[in-house]
């Protein structure tokens, strides 16, 4: 059962306290702006439990921060899901979608979408909040890593709708960008009103270290994701790659695929104990310290707290009965479709 | 006559040596990449004389970086005319190409756009030359400043179709964001293979600096290219928003945007000053203090050279004859149709 897959995580990390009071008010907000629509969509979502990936990823945020943070990642989690392989035409809309998507950053805040959909109206108000109070660094940094994983989202649509199929390189390159980690990462530092100094962000060792990072809870994914993503037909995952490219069998691809993301958390570790020696060398304040250490901390709350939730969510679940699994069997993606005009 | 109008600028800026290998692999170029198609659109095209303002914007690029950095800009000034005020649905692809050129800098180099014409082909191109070599901090950079140029060149688009006049205020604003410049001086450090240190490029003065050296070449360039403006009925011109907000005469709006550009261009030389100190602040190193000391030369190399280029260029003539001029008295936008697919 891959989604019982555990891995040894050296590091403990907090739980926020605002989770009763965050999802009734997100709950509301996700039906409000017409993300979720029918009863059986709602209930799937609900099933997902993503405020429970909130409480544990950004777990400093104020109780209207994390309102703001559960509203995020369920445009991005219900958009992720909107391709449907029995009818790939829509790939076109899904790339006009996710490049509005990526524009909207890039405008002051407060302009309204040009391409108009509940996903782009949910995220035209919910990047107005996350913008706020941020730096003109902070907010290029976070469009970019914004813009690159939306961009290769599409790219993933495109490949899908054409069935082809990624070799194993080719395969870990490309999970890089469409796990999206470096915003979700970057998002840690508004969660807790704090920006890591831009020159500890520029060195290489912040950027392999956010690289690992990414490899480690994009590969955790693809484990934890599999069954749900076979059911699917979802050939995008470490596991089918490995069984397809070296003729595994699914429990040995899955071996293999546990060793690949061990590799890369060591990796993240290493990187990891070599931060003060980068603050060392970039002469950083007893203050400029303590942001880096809080930036290294937001990619902790990413590595342990996406790990928490996978191990349980509703969304990866092995046995799956009533309409989305139905929805699923029949290679549709979602049960709400969110993107006509 | 605007474009005749002088500034005294404080300081000289050189020029490239590379004009003429530059401009011959450049023309040649364009008609390859059908950028220019007609022979009349060819004309009017070399009438503008871009090279020279390339060789004056980025003095110390070598020989074939100069060739991409032209290229850069006839991509970039064509796509700028495409608008045609005679049929307003062009907006719509106008906005699409441009989320797609806002993409491009967010894809790995290489990648065949997604939205195909001879813009977005010319311009995956360049960014896979204009991107070799640089770190993930200038490309990200780089990325938000060309996106956010895009942006308000979209909205600017929109006004225009459906006629919307703006005030001073909302002028000057959206004014910054349409210029074009804060990409245009990134570019600068890759035109001379060095980058300017991610703290000072952080820092309020910069910030500060690169806003004012924006508002000072966005009012220079409106009366300048005033002329050309009204001749084809686009409104968003300072002279334009002066005479129609404040009711002053041609002659009077004129003077009034010459006190403004100054005012700014003051601004800009109060903030160049303030730089040592930055370089104090942050306790740069003496080769950390030269790559900002060329930063700043950067954005001088795209004052000075904008303005010597603007008072020459046949793109601002007042007196116009051919099938340009009859073109845009009929309000089409460009001579050549460079955005089907």
């Amino acid at each position: 059962m891959p989604q019982d897959v555990r891995f040894d995580l050296p590091f403990r990390t907090p739980v926020s306290q605002h989770l009763e009071y965050a999802r009734e008010q997100h709950l509301r907000w996700v039906r409000d702006m017409g993300l979720v629509r029918s009863q059986a969509g709602y209930e799937e979502y609900q099933s997902w439990d993503l405020p429970q990936a909130a409480i544990r990823t950004y777990p400093h945020a104020s109780a209207d921060d994390m309102v703001v943070l559960m509203n995020w990642f369920s445009l991005a989690f219900l958009f992720d899901d909107q391709f449907d392989s029995g009818s790939p035409d829509g790939a076109d809309r899904i790339a006009e979608v996710a490049r509005e998507l990526i524009v909207t950053p890039l405008r002051p805040t407060g302009t309204r979408p040009r391409v108009i959909c509940p996903i782009t109206v949910a995220w035209a108000e919910v990047w107005e909040q996350l913008a706020d109070g941020m730096s003109l660094t902070w907010r290029t940094r976070f469009a970019a890593s914004w813009g690159r994983f939306l961009a290769a989202h599409s790219e993933e649509v495109d490949l899908a709708a054409r069935g082809t199929v990624l070799g194993l390189d080719d395969y870990t390159a490309f999970r890089r960008r469409t796990v999206g980690i470096h915003h979700s990462i970057d998002a840690g530092e508004r969660s807790r009103r704090f920006e890591v100094p831009a020159q500890a962000q520029a060195h290489p060792v912040m950027i392999g270290l956010r690289d690992a990072a990414a490899d480690t809870i994009g590969f955790m994914n693809d484990i934890h994701s599999f069954e749900r993503e076979k059911r699917r037909g979802d050939g995008h995952n470490l596991i089918t790659v490995l069984h397809r490219e070296r003729g595994y069998s699914w429990e040995e691809a899955t071996d293999e695929a546990f060793l690949m993301t061990s590799e890369r958390l060591r990796d993240y570790l290493r990187l990891e104990s070599e931060v003060p020696q980068l603050c060392d060398e970039l002469g950083l304040s007893a203050d400029d310290r303590d942001r880096v250490r809080m930036g290294v901390e937001a990619v902790q709350h990413w590595i342990n707290g996406n790990y928490e939730w996978a191990l349980t969510t509703g969304r990866y679940a092995a046995a799956k009965e009533g309409p989305a699994a139905t929805a699923e069997l029949q290679g549709r993606g979602s049960l709400d479709d969110l993107l006509p005009v």
